[in-house]
């Protein structure tokens, strides 16, 4: 396992984003490590961030699987390179597409587990299988479309 | 079009989401309006709501199309019911599936609308068309499945 997180190895300019970037005030800092074959993430909701009471909002489980298969695309395509990861910047992906099955209530106060495991890739494009865990319980399942950030949106730094 | 928010006919119980909720002191309070075949939405993202500066973030997005997505099911349903929304509590539902297609970058600095549609309805599930727009450019469409929340879900009150 990395001891870098994935996301602290993006570019400054590109370090802001309100999931998992480590230059965001305001965001939730999710942090993603790379084994070699997948990435792991661990993150704690806040008692705010609730569907129902105890238990936890889906759009903060789309937000944790989104960032994490993000960071997986990014460490995947580092590997692909024949780098290492945790050696220098890596590219950044943004999302085209984001499925997410929710497949059981996920319990607030509890440490949530999420899993990115690459399953295609293209010159530009990475197909990353996501999940979610409480304890023992695959709470959600998913995937994240990735693909490299478009110069389009490179310009709009600063802004 | 209603002038009450769908979300605020939630029972107080289940008005603490952390997207929609109007209890939930720290949430985004989503709020969507029905006009009698689709719910329309408005939402200004705040300026830390991004994924590179100068975008909005896709997490946020999924957050919103998925509360608006819901909300659409709780009208669709009293509808259904034969009654008018508005004029007392509605039900509801959670969050069963997720997609989310990313069409084009989101602008950070403007209003967006997000509208949902129903495009199908049993029992216990409603399945909703939804997308953002920013100005006359839709950025992303998606879908939610919705079901009517299981009473494991509504026996986690208070905790």
């Amino acid at each position: 396992m990395t001891s870098v997180a994935i996301q602290d190895l993006y570019p400054d300019e590109f370090s802001y984003c309100y999931g998992c970037g480590r230059l965001n005030l305001h965001g939730l800092h999710i942090r993603s490590f790379w084994d070699g074959s997948e990435a792991v993430a661990t993150f704690m909701p806040g008692p705010h961030h609730v569907a129902v009471p105890g238990y936890v909002y889906g759009g903060l489980i789309a937000s944790l699987l989104d960032c994490h298969g993000i960071a997986t695309a990014a460490a995947v395509a580092e590997q692909a390179a024949g780098r290492q990861v945790g050696q220098g910047p890596v590219p950044r992906y943004v999302t085209a597409a984001l499925q997410v099955n929710y497949l059981a209530p996920t319990p607030v106060g509890t440490v949530l587990e999420i899993r990115g495991q690459p399953k295609e890739m293209s010159a530009r494009k990475v197909r990353v299988a996501v999940s979610l865990s409480a304890g023992d319980t695959v709470c959600a399942r998913g995937e994240v479309v990735a693909v490299q950030m478009p110069e389009s949106m490179g310009g709009g730094h600063g802004t």
